[in-house]
Order: C-alpha cells, then sequence, then structure tokens
C-alpha cells in the first residue's frame, strides 16, 4: 500500500461533470488500497474571473485582499470533489491551506513554502479518510494572514506535500499524455519521455515548457520526490521525473533530450548608450529597482571606441511597461538616444544533460537555425541548455529544424 | 465619533456596481470620523449557485464540504468590497469569521454563535482600517472546523459582533425602506414604522417578515444592541429596533403594530388516527426524531367518543418529505387511514404587544377574516401574536383585511 498525492490541473475540473470524473479516478486508486491526498485547482477558469471582479473594483487591489478573493476558488473546487468522492461511498475531506499546515513567507501573491506541517492530514488520513488539499495558497504563521504562491502554485503545493509527507509519488495529472521532445502541437513526430532527471526537467519548465512549474521541480529535486506527469483523462504511461532519469541510449548520438519554447518575452533595446563605466550598471540598477527580471542581455559587439552603442535586453513582457518607464524617467541621466521595443519575440530552447561537453552542439545548433533561416537577436547558454532569442513569427520553425537535426523524434 | 457596525445583504452586493455604491456608503461614514467594522453577505445569488453545483457532484453533500463549499461566497464579497473602499483611498481589510474571533458550536449549516474575540477586528480598527468581516460563518474551537450559521446569518454576525465590540449601533442595510406595517407590495398603505421594540420585531421575523431573521433579534435583544434597517440605495430614516420601541398612540384603538404573512410552510392531515392514550404522542415523537419541526397541529375537535378522527399539522414546507416518509413508515404500529399533504398554504399573523390583555382582538381576528371569505384550518395565539393558518390562494387577502380593520395604513 503506498501513500499517493494526486494534483489535479484547473482544466481537469472545470465543471462538475469533470469533477466527478476525477472523483471516479480518486476512489479507483483509494479502492486499490492507497492512502490519498489530493490537491486541486480552482475550476476552469475562476482565477482569472475573479481577478476580472478585482479588476472593476479596483485598479490596484491590495494583494492582501487579492490573495483572500484567489484561495476562495480553491476552497470551492476541493470540496466540490470531496462531495463527490463521498457520493462514491469514500470517505473524503477538504482541508485550507492553513489547515493542511502549509506555511509561507508574507509575501503576498508570490509566497515561497517554508514549511509544511501536515498533522491534520495525518490525522484524516489515519481515519481511512481521502484528504482533499488547497492548493496555490498558504498561511504566514507570524501575521496570521492567507497567502498565494502565484501561478503554478498547486503543482508546488502537491510536491511540498508530498516531501513532508513521505509520500511513494506525486502524480500531476494534466491534460496531456506527458512531457514530451517538443511541443506536439508544433512538431507532430515529437515523442513522449519515459523518464526524465529533474535537472532536464527544470531547464524545461524554465525554458517555457507549461507542463509543470519551474519552482515545483525545484522543490521536487531539492527533497527526492519522484514526480509522475500523467494524462488526466485516459490511461497513458505519462512520464517520471526522478534523480535517474532517461539515459541517453547509444543510438543517439548526443544528450540533447528535448526542445522548449517560450514567447511570453519582449525584447528592449536601448539605442545610443554612452561608452562609459558605469553607464551599463546604471541601466541594470534601475530596471532591478523597477522590479524588472532580464532574461538576457547583449551589448553590440562590434563598434569604435569611445563612440556610442545599443544594448538589447530580454525580458517577460510582463515587465515590458514597467521597464519602458523606469529608463524614459532617468533618459537624461543616462544619455541614451531612443527605447526600441518589440513585445512579440520567440526564445528556443535545446535541453539536454552534459551538452556543454559535446564538442560542437553550439555550432549545430546555429548552423540548424541559420539553415532554416532563422535570425537570432541573441544566443545564451547553460549546463544544460542553450537557447536562442529570434523572431515570434519563425519560433516554430525553429522549433521544428532543431527537433528534426537532433533527431528527436520517433524512429519512423 | 462613534463604533458602528453595517450589514449589507445579498442584493445590495449582487455585482462590481453595488459594491462601489456600498464602498461609497462606507466611506462616507468613515470620513464623517466613525469607526467601521462591515459584514458583506456572499454577491447576490451566489449560495444558491454554489448549491446547485453540489447538488451535481453529489446527492447528499456532507454538511462539513457544504460549510467549506458556502464559506467562499462570503470571502469573494468581503475581499471585493475591501478592494472597492481602499480604491477610494480608506484603508480596508476583510477578515473571514474565524480570523475575526466569530465562534460557534460544532453544527455544521446551523451553528449557534458561542461566542465572539475580536482581538484582531479592534487591532485593525485602532490602525484606522475599516474591517470587513465575512458574515455567515464562524469556527468550532475544539475541531478547528469552520460552520456556517444558516439562513440570515450575517444579520447575526454582524449583531453579534456589535455586542461584542460595544458598537454604539448595527446598520442593517436592506432593499426596503425600513420595516413595515405589512408588506408594502401586498399593502400599498403599509406605514413604514420609525421604531420597534425587539418582543415585536421577533415575533415578525417569526411569522414571515424578511427582514431580518429571527435569531438576529434574539441576539439584539439579549445583549442591548440597537439595530437600525436602513435603505442600501437611498436616504430614508429606516426602522430603530430597541429595548423602547414605539408605544402605541392614544389615537389607535388596540396595541396592534403589524400584519406578518408566510407561505413557507405545509400542511399534513393525518386521517382516522386512532382515539388513545398515547397514540398523537407517538406521532410527536417519530416526527421529533425525523427532525421535522411541527409549527402548529389542530385536532378536530368534535368526533363521537372513541371513533377515529384527524391530526392536522402546519410544518416547514421543506420539512414535507422527511414528516410523509417517517409516518408511512410507521402506518401500521400509529393505524392510521391515510396521509394528506397541502404543499401551498398560507399563514398570517396579527403582532402587537400586549395583544392578549386587549378585550376582543382574536375575535376582531376572527371576524375580519370570515367577512373577507378567508377560510381558517387552525388558530394559535402567543403574548403579542395572532396566527391563522389559511389557504394560499386567500393570503394576500386577509393581510389586507386585517391591515385595514386595525387601521394599521397611513393616515389620509
Amino acid at each position: 500500500m503506498a501513500l499517493i498525492v494526486q494534483k489535479y490541473g484547473g482544466s481537469s475540473v472545470r465543471d462538475t461533470e469533470c469533477i466527478r470524473r476525477v472523483a471516479e479516478r480518486i476512489v479507483t486508486a483509494r479502492e486499490a488500497g492507497h492512502d490519498l491526498v489530493v490537491v486541486v485547482s480552482a475550476m476552469g477558469d475562476t482565477t482569472d474571473e475573479l481577478l476580472g471582479l478585482a479588476g472593476h473594483v479596483s485598479p490596484m487591489p491590495p494583494r492582501r485582499e487579492v490573495d483572500m478573493l484567489l484561495t476562495a476558488g480553491e476552497r470551492i473546487s476541493n470540496a466540490l470533489t470531496a462531495m463527490a468522492v463521498h457520493a462514491l461511498g469514500t470517505d473524503a475531506c477538504s482541508l485550507s491551506g492553513d489547515q493542511a499546515g502549509v506555511f509561507t513567507t508574507a509575501a503576498h501573491g508570490r509566497a515561497l513554502i517554508t514549511e509544511v506541517l501536515p498533522d491534520r492530514v495525518r490525522q484524516h488520513l489515519d481515519r481511512g479518510s481521502v484528504v482533499l488539499v488547497a492548493g496555490f495558497q498558504g498561511f504566514h504563521r507570524e501575521s496570521e494572514e492567507i497567502t498565494t504562491l502565484g501561478r503554478g502554485g498547486s503543482d508546488t503545493t502537491a510536491i511540498a506535500l508530498a516531501a513532508a509527507l513521505k509520500a511513494d509519488v506525486c502524480e500531476i495529472y494534466t491534460d496531456v499524455d506527458g512531457v514530451f521532445t517538443a511541443d506536439p502541437r508544433i512538431v507532430p513526430d515529437a515523442r513522449r519521455l519515459d523518464r526524465l532527471p529533474y535537472e532536464t526537467m527544470e531547464e524545461m519548465a524554465a525554458s517555457g515548457a507549461k507542463v509543470l512549474a519551474p519552482r515545483s521541480v525545484e522543490f521536487a529535486r531539492r527533497y527526492g520526490v519522484t514526480v509522475h506527469v500523467r494524462p488526466a483523462h485516459g490511461s497513458g504511461p505519462g512520464t517520471v521525473i526522478s534523480a535517474e532519469g532517461e539515459q541517453p541510449s547509444a543510438e543517439v548520438r548526443s544528450a540533447v533530450t528535448a526542445v522548449a519554447h517560450d514567447r511570453s518575452g519582449a525584447e528592449l533595446t536601448v539605442c545610443g548608450v554612452p561608452d562609459g563605466p558605469g553607464t551599463t550598471a546604471a541601466l541594470f540598477r534601475i530596471l532591478a529597482d523597477a522590479g524588472v527580471d532580464v532574461d538576457t542581455a547583449v551589448q553590440q559587439a562590434v563598434r569604435p571606441p569611445g563612440r556610442c552603442g545599443d544594448l538589447t535586453l530580454v525580458l517577460p513582457r510582463s515587465d515590458g511597461p514597467a521597464a519602458l518607464a523606469a529608463l524614459r524617467e532617468r533618459r537624461a541621466d543616462l544619455g541614451f538616444d531612443e527605447l526600441r521595443y518589440d513585445p512579440s519575440i520567440g526564445k528556443v530552447s535545446l535541453i539536454g544533460t552534459g551538452m556543454r561537453a559535446e564538442a560542437g552542439v553550439i555550432a549545430r545548433f546555429c548552423e540548424t537555425l541559420s539553415a532554416a533561416e532563422v535570425d537570432i537577436t541573441a544566443i545564451s547558454t547553460a549546463e544544460s541548455r542553450i537557447s536562442a532569442v529570434c523572431g515570434a513569427d519563425r519560433l516554430h520553425e525553429a522549433v521544428r529544424a532543431l527537433h528534426a537535426a537532433f533527431e528527436l523524434g520517433s524512429p519512423g
């Protein structure tokens, strides 16, 4: 008999019919003899609908009140799922984040889990109940305030609970069949991966693969939680993410595992930045103070000494307005000529273990994109990742070209 | 500077536009220098919509989970109202029932408030915040479970908070202009009452006047909380309910204050009940065990000794199915002939202080209904009330006739 933590996303519980199907799956696992803790996201678009209501009453609602508002969404979906499980003759009980002992930092809207003390979860498990826990929410002990973890927080709740309860596995149910070598909607021969090491999944999540939130994978790696990504409707084998992962087979020429892509970035070019010590540093300080998260920066490489050059920054599109406002305000101090802003850029990333050691991977990466006529603004590399910034219009073509060149697809 | 508790019903906050209007009223009171605690019900039909979702996933949802579900409704409306107040430049903070220190019995769905310890409410008031408290919900300390108080519970929350905080007044904002001598939709010349004693308001609430929940008025009387019923949109003077109340003026011949009516009852007739000691008692025991709340019972007065008679019961329509099932199951033991059930009866009540002492009031009550051709099934009396059960089709006529006969309307 295993202890299993399951997590169902919002699209898996978007209406009461879906909730009943989720309940059937829960009861099947329970009847197989397993102890079950289940984290359910808010139903469908509830979170966005609640944020819409908040926008109607306040242009800038206090984050504390946004958290009070949004946590109602998971309370509703978890109570309904508990009822649906109960209706099938299996004891079930729903707990809010604070009742389940999910303690966080004080930062409303982006709190980090500091500790999970799941005493009440264990009590209900010992009584034979399936325990539903509201994801995405926690409790700051000192201020006794309700907090939320930010988007994707329910994955983190599930994995943190699995770590605290020493669960055998954390099953993440999604509307896809598992983790793929590329998005199957873009690359028809993309292959489902049976197993993946944490590091590769972390890079994929950070590079735009939406199946798991980056922070939740980091949590799983840190506490050694085996994560099983499975289809919510259907019975496919899914993908297991653990310390072992998938070793490159002899047939594969490189350690490359997958191609990820991301279209949430924007490109900001500061034209005519005066050459001189401290100007670039001052610019980054201004952006940091404005809460802007710079992903990549490229200084124009070739320019006459002492003359002005261009600085190109890649940042999350959501930070674009704040970055533009902060730089415009300080234009006189910084002495640049103008700002150019492109809100629709793409980023394509090649992900695998020990890629940097593999000779020629970067060269082949660039050659492939060049042959596919994808213009690159910037390239960045990490231990397990090579990324290129390109125009959004060529992004899908870039993904397909890299997937083919590195022979990631299903054979035949 | 006064400490005021305000309560807004669901129809006053049915959309974000209404919430903004409520926020303006709150800010106006705050700017007049008052400390404010505000209880807001769930938006419009939220509670019924959530119960509808529960009905889709379970035929008989556990009460504990229903409470987890429904309490989300007040959390949403209170957080949104706090945001709307904040957007007008006034500090505001929303608290759930447990955060506000509203402790209750363990009975899910019909918990009673045992104690209010509003330490956090006071802290936020001391910091100059308007404090929004989620009504209708509480916390059972021993089990650490979230509870609800049942329909109308937000009135009780507001009055209990006013008592615990020793507030100067508890203002109940509604979609009517105050408490009237009869429902103005039925009796066009019904008169708004300026003041009312607790006892009269309690009888009116128990007899079907919807402006306040009966339990909340009892709470106000017990703790001496002055309640001010006011229109949510508009500036009418409303009705003040306190220990003093409205004394009958010299022009009014009796102490009669108002006519109330109720159409939530059903009539169950047990035909052919064997005459004998214990049969009626056994029947009432069965109904009590089935959780049926019998309002009025009438035994057929005239019948031959030793022969079977009919017993007519008035009960809440919502208890009808349970009553029928319980009696049918025990038909053999009880030996009655058949059950007759009428789910749509009316009850009209005349309410005032010391009415029983007033000679001829009951006689005039019966004469009035008889002249108006209203057939009466049963009559019951209390210290401040006379009620008659009649057909639902003649209920409005009964209300109008009594209102006219006892000269309760506006002069001229």
